[in-house]
């Protein structure tokens, strides 16, 4: 485990990007950060844990949601500075009730919703 | 375009992370940093521009490997602080030779490359 955590580069606030990737439909769902622990949990337990800048603490996809991800790969980029993560995603990966985060799409007019809502925000996360 | 733009949160260095997909394989093939600049080149060209932030520059993909992105979509999250576009990659991603930067799986003595090499980048860039 140190071995892997070694090669990574950590930026300036401890944090290291990952992409997030449904393993099955190979639809890129989410943009997330992680620090050390929060990889490192990741690896040992095979579950998505992140790291929120906004809030300061560890957080583990799907504590409240019940929408996890089990982790089927964690690979690393040429500069060590990127994380993808396969994932096997139980219920919408966004917090918006979309399947994925990028549910918007450029239109020469503005940002086109064409994701896929799966869930109601307010039924899962309380109103 | 301004309307596109207006919706980017770009962080505290003028930046937002770009998350590359193959548009045909699915694979994820790099994650890189554009400013507001690389953006509008990169909507209004439909081929990929970032900004470099060791050389502190905007750069065009494939400017010295010839490796291009034709970019199909641009995608946006629903913090508005990452993208992710879908493109036609030209040759490989990765300035290693790789088709996707994302070479290096996770196993538990360490990471494993497991990458297609479809390059050999002292012929790409010069030994």
């Amino acid at each position: 485990m140190d071995d892997l955590l070694a090669a990574v580069k950590f930026n300036d606030q401890g944090l290291v990007g990952a992409v997030v990737q449904d393993a099955q439909t190979r639809e890129v769902l989410m943009f997330a950060w992680m620090n050390r622990e929060a990889l490192r949990l990741t690896l040992a337990e095979r579950r998505a844990w992140y790291y929120s800048r906004s809030r300061s603490k560890l957080w583990l996809k799907g504590e409240s949601s019940g929408h996890t991800q089990k982790v089927l790969s964690v690979r690393l980029d040429c500069d060590g500075d990127a994380i993808l993560l396969e994932v096997e995603q139980t219920g919408g990966a966004c917090h918006t009730g979309y399947q994925s985060c990028f549910y918007r799409r450029a239109e020469p007019g503005g940002w086109v919703e064409d994701g896929v809502k799966i869930f109601d925000p307010d039924r899962v996360y309380g109103a």
